[in-house]
């Protein structure tokens, strides 16, 4: 089993951090992640950059991105980010919209009915210039706004997604409130739509579903996950809130199970408490704070110390 | 499906904190947990008082337990702390050993070979008593020294057990290593030899994937799962790391996949909100982050306020 990361965190875990970080900041960062064994990065979103102060360097950090044998991604929400992004280092875009209604409009300032023209211009020119095209959707296990997501809908926007010419869709359970049970069924219905080759796992911790979730995608054959290093994101309105599924406990846990996914647990660490410092803050992996604390306190071989049972 | 969640917080989380809280605080705790619908409580253990400074008020709290509808069940080594346990409010009895042979010694100061005769007096005793007994079984997943646990030795101590008389047999992941796919795989051996109905998952969650292997508990037919509220608990020596698979987080699982287990949710997090006071440390659970972060903060239905994805 081959499983492939997707390391959002220089995105979708910035944008969500109250700190912005400097550009020089960002691509030390990279370095790091990719001499951790890192291939998939995903670096930036080429929205107007007064949307989201914390990668409002988009065009300037992804035209000097360090040359590394990686696959550099970036988000475009329409042409004009398009025409941006193609002018820099960026190997694959990434379109976006949301399975709900209420979440498209206040995201994306149109319906979902308006959004489908847009990714569609953006797939066929992204394609003229021999680049493909992720789709991403949002809210696909509940919405802050509507709640729950008629399933449905999901699948008939993956199939437009496909349609269009996406070569993956990642399903975001953007708010964090899915549960194992929910992901099986659910991705059974979308899977009848959509071969599990082309789908991806896209999950945000907010209430440590995080990796449960992760592990049902990989019992469902979808073997293409995204996550955040040291588990950086959250709600920038509720500070102390998790954010994407930690890449520490994913490569943790595949790990254990006998997949290698080549990316070394311990610099990835490093390259956590790296950024940790730059935040002023801890980050949520449980994986990472058990490495931070073992590297500080717990010598020999006692793991458990407890005493007791 | 009916799931039974045995609180372990007061038991095997504050063993693991290093602050000692109070007996009166301890019983302000039970109260709270019951009023949060929590119905069996392992309160304390009757090891030798200066093993575990923090459960060293044993026999003092147990005598002392508020009359409620609730479980109280605490651990006894040895005959001697069934004594001191059989003239107290616990209702039932848990004894203890390890899978793996140093882990025992390290922590019963005995070989397995030797323990099982003193646990046989235990339930003996207890079953004169008109009590029953559960069996522990730590390090079924690894051990801290040893490493690799071969799963014949878990399954020869839980027939041991089972031949005693103890109506359950709890599965620990002491030391929080395992992953979901090998907790499937060696649930299954184990099941050849013990029925999934006289089986408890006992998960820390020091990597993260403690509720990713409470489900795969669940969909394995076993229903009773050990937690701590907050996630209390963790290693000594490592301050910072997780403890016990949080209440909350498993409770917010259940609870989205259909399964009500009587517990309300608001008041179980507050609840921990008031032991992290006590404990002057945020506790791990993401569900209480994630709460705690809303009560704070998050006010409208926004919960991602992302602008991106």
């Amino acid at each position: 089993m081959d499983v492939k990361i997707v390391e959002v965190g220089l995105r979708d875990g910035l944008q969500n951090e109250p700190v912005t970080l400097a550009t020089e900041v960002k691509k030390e960062l990279i370095e790091r992640l990719f001499q951790s064994g890192i291939k998939h990065l995903e670096v930036t979103s080429f929205v107007h950059p007064k949307w989201i102060p914390q990668l409002s360097d988009a065009d300037r950090l992804a035209a000097g991105l360090p040359r590394l044998p990686v696959t550099y991604r970036a988000l475009v929400p329409n042409l004009r980010g398009l025409k941006r992004a193609l002018d820099t280092r960026i190997d694959e875009y990434a379109v976006f919209l949301s399975a709900s209604e209420s979440h498209n409009r206040k995201n994306i300032n149109k319906s979902i009915r308006d959004t489908i023209p847009v990714l569609r211009e953006v797939v066929q020119l992204a394609h003229q210039h021999g680049k493909r095209v992720r789709g991403y959707v949002s809210t696909v296990f509940g919405c802050p706004y509507e709640g729950n997501v008629p399933v449905q809908n999901v699948v008939r926007i993956c199939e437009q997604l496909l349609d269009m010419g996406v070569y993956e869709i990642s399903l975001g359970d953007t708010i964090g409130v899915a549960a194992p049970l929910e992901v099986k069924h659910r991705l059974k219905d979308i899977m009848s739509a959509v071969p599990a080759s082309k789908l991806a796992g896209h999950f945000h911790d907010t209430r440590g579903t995080g990796l449960a979730n992760a592990y049902v995608c990989l019992e469902a054959g979808i073997y293409t996950l995204d996550t955040s290093f040291g588990g950086l994101g959250g709600c920038p309105y509720a500070p102390g809130a998790a954010g994407n599924l930690a890449t520490e406990d994913l490569v943790y846990m595949l790990n254990r199970q006998g997949i290698d996914t080549g990316i070394d647990l311990d610099r990835l660490c490093e390259t956590s408490l790296y950024v940790q410092k730059h935040l002023g803050k801890p980050l949520p992996s449980k994986m990472l704070q058990s490495y931070a604390a073992k590297k500080k306190e717990c010598g020999g071989g006692n793991e458990d110390g407890t005493g007791g049972h």
